[in-house]
């Protein structure tokens, strides 16, 4: 680093504005939404879209519920001005739609911008100048009364092109460029001289549209500069305010929210926040924040990771594994303790009497983006008990008892660990099996089949089982099924369990639905284990159920069994 | 979408607090910066770092210049406990930096939490316990009084367990979880119990640590809630208040910046924003923005290309193209405009008087982050005539003639058009030599050698051109080098062109270097065209130039050749 980079670099120059209300304000509503992804994100790419990439993405805009989309710079590039020309011609553009164009001041790209419009139902002629100061200077080497009036001509020009076309709607859109660091009452300035030139009535719509195309300040010093403007604007009822945030401070998201506070009515941004360098802002982001306000973003991204797919495909860049609402890590818990709360707010959710969302560490839920809870818990070395539990439930509908939790979760950490990596849901469901036996594959202990009778108080029971290849009879008394199976075992083999808990539920709603069996077996050493086993018969299921968790005291003791 | 989703969401609770002072601060110097990538980034990794990856993660952080660094939950896993221990026993941590730990409010916990920390010199001990409302109710059923008591009593364990390991520097730190939806009455509740429990005094410190676990309001209300915690606080002299935000409504960055200006003095966070679902708060980030307050972060990100390649490696995470300072966009100008204002903006840098960085859409120099320019301009068919010609300066020392860089661009917006791709520096600079004659094997009229005398006021030249094949001599007279060949030329063919345009520069600094020549030639009716030409000897640049230019007509009239 050089030695003191920051004598390079200045510190944002302060509006003193301590009237200012906006940090008590509130959003009550959504803004305006423009989607600038097919001019502002597009000029960004590598590879511009073309014409069937516009179109598909401008079709995904339609159907997300954006009415004003800025499609094009349609004297910058023939690509542009044909695709216009194919919106219009085709009419492609819904009557509550309007698309917008960009243009330069210059009289000539603006002739060529009308060119391209000529039969539009309505539309928004965007044009913008350079003020800022460090751009007058270096860039243009103009005066403040030189900008002013090219951006005064320009204006008129435009007005008259748009009486010459007065079958289209028109929409006039100023930007003074770059706002966040032209002088605030320059910027105010030559903004009253364009309303005055354009004179905005409601037939005679205006916007004035306040970008920062590069982000140098904090985000309250541009609501600060938003609400200046706003109360200094002399026909502030008569215009829209818009904002442009970009994203080079990776604050634009909170920009575009304070400048809402400080009472911009229209945000312009890109999906998933493409455009030159970091980005314009990201419209999903801000759309889908207004649910902690409380309020419908009234845009449609039910089907998020469709939205996702097509803009990736469009744009060809990726979407960022922990972007906002949408990466595919965004609603993942590794932590223990998130899983465990997670899984008691899903639980609480069953029963609570109000319909509102309180999740903990899922902030929003993952059903309204079309997205399902599978990736809401995945399992590291950093999982506690919780994580494998939900994984078994949500997939296989297994609801283990909590002291098998913990039993598994220890499992589950020691391979975690060792390997230290992920283990996927397949691998937990593999690992699961395994261990309790319930993988018949590995069964060393078979239950082959059964008879049992009830004899007044006392049950007997004889089972036919398969051990390591070989086929005991043995039987039992007991007081009923299980103990009558212990007892059995008991005789047969030297280790003295007794059952310490005991669970069983079906796995689904039907009367011929699977039940699963969980036992946890103690010896009288205090060693205790666990067995699991599935069956359309509760009765084989609980048996082989014991049958494994008593394999495991039959492997412990191995040498002794040898010796019996 | 769910019909009404947003009444399945509430609007945050807002903070009365029209008192705030924080909107009028201003960043004067940067936070204490702890990283919590060993810990929080690395408990959401899917695959958590192994040993070889957290000891080489740490060694970047400590190189980066971090005091604090979070490396572990020790009693969480057997990974996290034998990476502490190895960090004490073999001496890595250097004596200004400080290693944190983080653990829950257990007694066990806490016990096995201090034997991973025996004999180091200083540490912070982090401990948390769920403060929320959602939490109480939800995950642990516990009264306000409980969730203190917890509090309390491992605060008073962790005291006396510093107490029997007195030649270690304890810090304690204490996170309300999570702060940012606790009832701000009882986050203060539970941090005087806690504060009164530990007693903080210099030699005694503590941290009180108020996390945004999940993001689910307004950077701005974030903001006063810390102003009203420090200003409520009776301690809070004798505290250090630190802020951990993650980022899911994408304004993590903006939510730590709000918090500094509202009297927060330390920042937790992972670098490039890994952690839990969307991800901690991008240190890189925050730290980086300190520049446009003027101040130095005081952290070392001058070779930020390999901060990002270690991060990447460690965390197995990409960092989008966009991320903001280091994506590999983030410096890059595709649009006409930009490239252009860009371009200026260097060139005044050249000649300006003051040392502030001040290039038009550059918000930060590349080569103070260990970039270099060369990403600054790429040309797709969005750019306007300065991005080809950047290029061409950039690469290879060559100044294009105003009216021959307006001539190139078009040239290149047809082929980007017509390719809708982007061109590489490569194609560029090959479309360039191909187009004006540079490309020495595609010369169909080619000097061999020359002859030139002056006769007093007259010059007589005589080339030897090879013209597809075929050596002519031919010669002419004039005023100088140019007249005279232009005039042989227009002996031998009929298409009688003059020079309306000649520039020559030379390609480097020495006397030796190659030169470049460009001639614009214009015919009797108007046609005109650019040849160009390097080589050592300026004569020949300038002659092979001018034969260059000619080629075009001569390829023009090509029919009407055949026929002469």
């Amino acid at each position: 680093m050089l030695s003191h980079p920051q004598n390079k670099y200045r510190a944002f120059k302060f509006l003193d504005f301590p009237e200012r209300t906006w940090p008590s304000s509130k959003i009550t509503h959504p803004p305006i939404w423009c989607s600038t992804d097919l001019r502002d994100g597009n000029q960004a790419l590598a590879n511009p879209m073309d014409h069937d990439r516009k179109l598909k993405f401008f079709k995904l805009l339609i159907e997300s519920g954006f009415k004003q989309i800025e499609v094009a710079f349609p004297a910058a590039s023939e690509t542009d001005f044909n695709f216009v020309r194919y919106l219009i011609e085709q009419n492609m553009i819904p009557n509550d739609v309007s698309i917008q164009v960009m243009t330069q001041a210059r009289s000539d790209l603006i002739e060529r911008t009308f060119e391209s419009l000529i039969g539009v139902k309505q539309a928004i002629i965007h044009i913008y100048n350079a003020t800022a100061e460090v751009f007058r200077r270096i860039v243009f080497q103009k005066s403040k009364q030189e900008i002013i009036e090219l951006a005064v001509s320009s204006t008129k020009q435009i007005k008259s092109l748009c009486l010459k076309y007065p079958e289209t709607k028109w929409t006039y859109q100023y930007s003074p460029e770059t706002f966040c660091f032209t002088e605030i009452e320059f910027a105010l300035e030559i903004c009253e001289a364009v309303a005055e030139a354009w004179d905005p009535t409601p037939q005679n719509p205006m916007i004035i549209n306040l970008p920062t195309t590069v982000e140098v300040s904090m985000p309250n010093i541009f609501a600060d500069q938003v609400e200046y403007f706003c109360k200094h604007f002399s026909k502030r009822e008569l215009v829209c305010i818009s904002i442009h945030p970009h994203n080079d401070r990776g604050t634009g998201v909170a920009t575009a929210e304070l400048a809402l506070l400080a009472g911009a009515d229209r945000v312009e941004g890109c999906l998933f926040g493409n455009g030159e360098r970091t980005g314009n802002v990201d419209l999903v982001n801000i759309a889908l924040n207004m649910y902690t306000q409380g309020i419908s973003p009234e845009l449609d991204f039910s089907d998020i990771k469709n939205v996702a797919e097509v803009v990736k495909e469009c744009n060809e860049l990726p979407i960022h594994p922990r972007h906002p609402y949408v990466g595919e890590l965004v609603f993942t818990a590794f932590s223990g303790s998130h899983q465990d709360a997670i899984k008691k707010g899903f639980k609480a959710r069953d029963t609570q009497d109000h319909p509102f969302w309180e999740i903990p560490y899922l902030p929003i839920d993952p059903a309204d983006l079309g997205s399902n809870y599978e990736a809401v818990i995945r399992v590291n070395s950093q999982s506690g008990k919780s994580g494998a539990a939900w994984i078994l439930q949500q997939n296989h509908g297994i609801n283990l008892p909590k002291n098998l939790q913990k039993d598994f979760s220890q499992i589950v950490q020691k391979v975690t660990d060792k390997n230290n990596r992920e283990l996927t849901h397949a691998e937990i469901w593999a690992l699961f099996r395994e261990e309790y036996g319930v993988s018949s594959n590995q069964r060393e202990f078979k239950l082959i089949n059964y008879q049992s009778y009830k004899l007044e108080d006392v049950y007997k029971i004889e089972m036919s089982i398969d051990v390591e290849g070989e086929l005991l009879q043995i039987s039992g008394y007991g007081n009923g099924l299980l103990s009558a199976s212990v007892k059995a075992l008991n005789l047969e083999w030297p280790y003295q369990i007794t059952i310490a808990e005991y669970y069983e539920h079906t796995l689904g709603k039907h009367t011929n639905s699977r039940s699963i069996s969980y036992i946890h077996c103690i010896d009288s050493t205090g060693k205790a284990y666990w067995g699991v086993s599935i069956d359309t018969d509760i009765a084989a299921a609980s048996m082989q159920a014991l049958l494994n968790a008593f394999l495991k005291f039959h492997n412990l003791n191995y040498q002794k069994i040898k010796t019996h």
